[in-house]
């Protein structure tokens, strides 16, 4: 059963009242497109990802995203530099552990990672399910199992670190271990361009700030990320809409990041788990 | 003299039936244009280019993209264990040897790469040149050789590897040291954006592997090869025709290679050399 | 008091006459962006920014960008060994000190090659401000000092390196130390799109590259620099006039620094400062 959960659209006014600066440890594959989804929809990227530049910027950004997709040897340690820095300040962390499972490098930075309280952790279900330690992975961002059959993993992931975990799929589900929530609408041509989950991460990351220090003292991180979700969603509706294709896609969502104000998140489903 | 030849319009329809997951290790500039490349074709990308993770992740890949474009320290090491692990496995493999000739590190790692059997190379007429030991290479992506000047230097390659060659131009020249195919059609825009060369050596790695895995037991490697070529110059002139420069071209592109299907193939002049 | 100042448009002709050859070292999250804008008005660009390939190049290349906004252990080897290939064969270069100020690796640098004599410095305020050793810098590439407020600054660090400092902001000021121009125009959109400042450094290189090479004698180097900061704010009015919000605004200013001629420069307001 499904009640009725209210989205707290002042997140999204705060944002842009006060533009959070997102720290980006990123894949290389997805730097670009992440940076301009911060921007288009009103916050700030600053991709910082060297050792001995990572952990005193996590000290000072607004907040950080630590994404597995590429992790080269020295985003690594810039990895572990800048989530033991963010930790130590309070800076709220998005940890997206894309494609762990059988790939050694990155599933093991992601169980070192998972242990340092991320306040976010973000994956399609496939690798929520391998963080949990219940599954294989996936071979690659595109996810091989599906988010319902990913929720107790979510759970158990969401009781492990005392934060919220979102899983990304044509119905997301977002939990802190206790209520749980899901989010629909968006479009398919998310899947078919690349780094439109991994962009989210750092989006998230954006709105957690900025429910953080907007003066919206009874948002908590989860509400924090559901409004992402709900904008995101929106935005992605709305491209489609617009769009011919993958290719008009992208320029049209940022195009809607940009313009789409608090209204637009009260036309996407969200919904709250009856416990 | 030329001889008509039936493009082999099944192997899409096998990509989009089975969509085959491609391995990129490439360069910096066009990562992300890469992977939407892939993604809009119907194909999936996976960007695993660090040493620990390349290997294992070749054994089980569709298909693995080498391309030398910025070939830094720890994505040379990644390459040479993609690479022995993709021969090991009987994953086809693309080598890409962009912008060699003069410049050390690509240069002898293509010389070495190029040793170990790539399924296909595909370069302007300056790089397989180069490739060849018959001249200096470019410059930079940007080829000062035209295709047919290549012509001997890529029956020379083809021969060496018992694979393809692949050159790109106005008109694209595509050989297995026996047969050889010219593939029209196509746009100059493509030049004017970036990675518009090294996506196409990525949706190779796809076409190939869909060929093989496909139930086509008749589509050879070449035969692959040039269906690429001819969906990609019909997905270029489409895009062209609905374009106002480089940049719209892009987006314009993406949505070519995800709208077109088969019959979009047989609008592309391709003919077989008379031998 | 200003007074009028003649842009010289022949630059941009010469450009377009020979494509000049611009070597990027940058940021990640640019690259493909850096690439496209250089394509787009005409260059040519060439990413070579590895150890052992950097220096070899940077003595043939028409230009060289050095841009400090992801400088990886590697990129800033490769930086200090083509500014000093650069310098020794006389190749212009340009000097883009993203971020500087508070964090360690790029501010070093940053202090190291500004010694180096760069033929151009081109930042925001806040990261001129830094250079001259003013200020303690932005947080990231928003900058947070307006550009009048950096005028000092510019035409201290331009004293130093007797080259020509380019200040970006809602007007541009740019200064050789002695003679001062002001170049307005342009779209806030530009803030709203990933790269659009680090794309005009290597624009910038292109400029002073065609002006040297390009049969112009009495074109100064601040006269090539004032012509591209003309001409790039001459296309994003145009991109402006032309896209809903940033994400259509990528393709459309790639769109116009394609189709915009030197007549497209009149259009914009340049002046020179009264001494």
């Amino acid at each position: 059963m499904a009640a009725p959960y209210a989205v707290r659209t002042e997140v999204l006014e705060a944002l842009r009242a006060a533009p959070p600066l997102v720290q980006c440890l990123t894949n290389s594959v997805v730097t670009n497109v992440t940076a301009n989804v911060l921007l288009a929809a009103g916050a700030a990227p600053a991709m910082v990802d060297i050792t001995g530049e990572a952990g005193p910027f996590a000290a000072v950004a607004s907040a950080v995203l630590v994404n597995l997709g590429t992790p080269q040897p020295e985003q690594r340690l810039a990895a572990v530099e800048a989530v033991a820095a963010a930790r130590e300040a309070g800076t709220p962390w998005v940890l997206d552990p894309v494609a762990i499972g059988a790939l050694t490098h990155r599933t093991g930075l992601a169980r070192r990672l998972v242990r340092e309280a991320p306040t976010v952790v973000r994956g399609n279900a496939s690798e929520i399910i391998a963080l949990a330690g219940l599954g294989e992975g996936g071979r690659g961002p595109e996810t091989s199992d599906d988010v319902e059959g990913a929720r107790e993993a979510a759970l158990a992931v969401a009781r492990t670190t005392r934060g919220v975990v979102a899983v990304s799929g044509p119905v997301d589900l977002i939990t802190d271990g206790t209520t749980t929530i899901r989010v629909g609408g968006g479009s398919p041509l998310l899947t078919r361009m690349t780094g439109g989950g991994c962009a989210l991460g750092a989006l998230i990351g954006a709105f957690v700030a900025a429910s953080r220090t907007g003066g919206a003292p009874t948002v908590t991180d989860l509400d924090a990320v559901v409004a992402c979700h709900a904008f995101y969603s929106a935005a992605a509706e709305r491209a489609a809409a617009l769009s011919d294709g993958p290719g008009s896609f992208q320029p049209a969502l940022l195009d809607a990041l940009y313009a789409l104000g608090p209204e637009a998140l009260a036309l996407i489903p969200v919904s709250e788990e009856e416990q």
